[in-house]
């Protein structure tokens, strides 16, 4: 099954990298409020069902993918084939 | 207007990164076939049309966020107060 995590920096953390995009869009002449950047992980698990799927992608997240301490993470799950 | 890009290497370009990932959740004992890494943007800009606003973030991605070469982008626009 193809999942996508969405692994972003919490409110209230500092995100220098967000900081310097924002500066610099606005250098081009962008109007925008603010921008902040997180980490998209596209991945392939052999999990079949939705439920177990979810379950070990939670996990991934707690022990590699994400810091919960400063980011927080979402969990798509997609249909095979798509 | 909240939108959210996606940016991600495209298609057999190389990603270490997703590679490193690929290995480590493989020997924290993950049954997974592939993890591919890119960066999720999270911008506020000031257009309230929604074509406008698609418009404005395509050019973003053009100049800046994305390096159209090795990377797609993928555009979601998002409600006001969501």
């Amino acid at each position: 099954m193809k999942a996508t995590v969405l692994v972003r920096p919490k409110e209230g953390i500092l995100d220098p990298q967000g900081q310097a995009v924002t500066d610099s869009l606005r250098q081009l002449g962008f109007a925008i409020t603010d921008a902040r950047i997180g980490r998209v992980i596209d991945v392939e698990i052999d999990d079949s069902d939705r439920a177990g799927a979810r379950a070990t992608l939670e996990r991934m997240c707690e022990q590699l993918l994400a810091n919960p301490l400063i980011e927080s993470y979402e969990i798509v799950l997609r249909e095979n084939g798509t």
